[in-house]
């Protein structure tokens, strides 16, 4: 990780704003210029130079993983420490992230500094560095390809496990065992099994139901390895289909591929998404395709770009992405089919390459 | 769950506050008023009425759950629609919760309004629900009590599972996997397995490590059940104790009874950390005790009061504390010992009664 490299370029951006500091709260921007992953923590930026402020629970962690910045363990708070340090770096105008910062915390910012800079000091600036987030690097694309295969590996273990009769908690417990044995960090969201009729809930984390002798089992999950996340979706069926079953799965597979060869630098979120939409619609199931196409992917499980209707961000290589169309028919049941894709050169390189071909076990 | 009456009150303060509504975006407080659990939540009180706005996914899941609340299934983002139906119920001032409430959010909330009540119909607001929350009801007792007698039985099945060269990650999947069978939804937090030199990390999230021949293993979990997460920390000793290490121990168990011994209604939340570092004081490793004794826990995994020094709030009946004094001597080892208390009319119950006597595996 090139962590001066990172710094320099968000100082850069910061600059262009007219900003001459910058203030650092948000835990995944941290990490991101600095390597420091302990849960307080705040940057401060201005004169070329960085200071992380956190407390005594991390002076050995803090030494080890932000080499290169300088370290303040601080007794107390760590936010009004960094402003105090920013006013006397002589700053001005110093951004802060609005998206990620509470009112309160621009308050106690407001109280750490001098009463004359007290309304000009602190500007809400775009969110500079989940900006640079969005286009990963070489390391990081080598972090999360490595986790989005051990999705794909975790997936294909679990076919040999879904049998009728298993508590969705047990398949989550299944999974998650084996993410961990494998080495995952942690899951990166609650992991979503929805079997049966409770298929048709697009976020239904594993319940209590028992997976059904006849229906839909959707497994949305992801894992956390070296602070990236991975991020699948398959649905597979137990037993027979039903009538009609069949037929929304084949048209949300080829929703998802059609928005999965859609992307390509230049092209617009809204134009992968419509991608998706525009299949499903042809056959009438648009209403029942309730959220959007999909989201970036990194630290954070979700991250930009946001791929709905009408974004009009367009997609630069280097960019990781979910696209993960499904169908969800109240009281009947729901499918979801989701890829991570690195947006490249020329296209798009699906990273989860797990089969979505229709499976019946 | 009464959440007629939780609204009932969470109203009252408000009105107590010269405030004639109130608008609730952090998710755990939507959850205490409302029982909904989706992760796209805002609540809206006002006139005796509460509406909840959420979007599409949700539909199934919030008529399930939500019971006795109004609810609006949204297109748009749910925020900005909220504060459009608190200007048609009338109202002028309208609280928010500073602490959880974004400077981006405030914003678009005050966007929402009409150009003449931007300025004056947003309110900071003391947290009204997080302080309602901090004294559980007889519910939420027994399904903290719950979560934290499946910590205990965990812990127990840990101590048949323990021995030296084991990766510390490899504990904390049987933890988990053990913890999910037993019907946990999830983990509180990233499970804590620091061993050896990492004990003294007070926050050594399982790692690739291995547990040593001889040394100390801290644990530090806890599960979600039916949305109420448990807080405890164990920490054994692997082989013979090196000198000093069992010295050190003890203290640090002499610290933690003193503090449990000293909850009670009326005690202010510094005394209580008080009787823990005094312990340590007197032998000289206060200086290695770097964080506060302890937090309340529930529907997050913290909450007030926070437990630390020359803080005056008092306890009160139905909070649930956590007690977890700690020596850390970096290079060498570490140790932490924690429980949930529960503050009755006349003291404190523990509820995580696992053995806290020395421990030699």
């Amino acid at each position: 990780m090139n962590f001066q490299a990172r710094k320099r370029r968000a100082a850069a951006a910061a600059k262009t704003a007219g900003l001459d500091g910058l203030l650092l709260t948000h835990l995944p921007d941290v990490r991101y210029l600095c390597g420091f992953t302990g849960s307080n923590a705040v940057l401060a930026m201005a004169g070329g130079r960085a200071v992380l402020f956190t407390d005594g629970r991390y002076t050995a962690q803090a030494k080890a993983e932000a080499v290169g910045t300088q370290i303040v363990i601080a007794n107390k708070p760590a936010l009004p420490l960094a402003c105090e340090w920013l006013v006397a770096k002589g700053v001005a105008r110093c951004g802060f992230d609005a998206a990620h910062t509470t009112v309160a915390a621009l308050e106690a910012m407001r109280k750490a500094v001098p009463a004359k800079q007290r309304r000009s000091m602190f500007v809400a600036s775009e969110s500079f560095v989940a900006r640079l987030r969005e286009v990963k690097d070489t390391d990081e694309i080598a972090k999360i390809r490595k986790a989005a295969l051990l999705g794909c590996q975790l997936f294909d273990e679990m076919l040999g496990y879904l049998r009728p009769g298993l508590a969705e908690t047990a398949v989550a417990a299944e999974l998650e065992y084996a993410a961990r044995l494998a080495g995952a960090e942690a899951m990166s969201f609650e992991t979503i099994v929805a079997s049966g009729e409770r298929s048709a809930l697009p976020h239904g984390r594993a319940s209590t139901a028992k997976l059904p002798r006849r229906g839909f089992v959707t497994m949305d999950f992801g894992v956390v390895l070296d602070g990236y996340m991975s991020d699948m979706t398959r649905t597979v069926h137990l037993g027979k289909a039903l009538p009609g079953e069949r037929e929304v799965y084949d048209a949300v597979l080829e929703a998802q591929e059609a928005a999965v060869a859609a992307v390509a630098p230049g092209v617009t979120a809204g134009d992968v998404d419509e991608a998706a939409r525009s299949v499903l619609r042809r056959v009438g199931l648009d209403k029942f395709f309730t959220h959007s196409t999909g989201h970036g992917v990194g630290l954070e499980i979700h991250e930009g770009p946001r791929l709905a209707a009408k974004q009009t961000q367009p997609l630069k290589a280097g960019m990781v992405i979910t696209i993960e169309p499904g169908v969800y028919m109240p009281g009947k049941f729901g499918l979801r089919i989701e890829d991570m894709v690195l947006v490249t050169a020329s296209g798009g390189e699906v990273l989860t390459p797990s089969v979505k071909a229709w499976i019946e076990l």
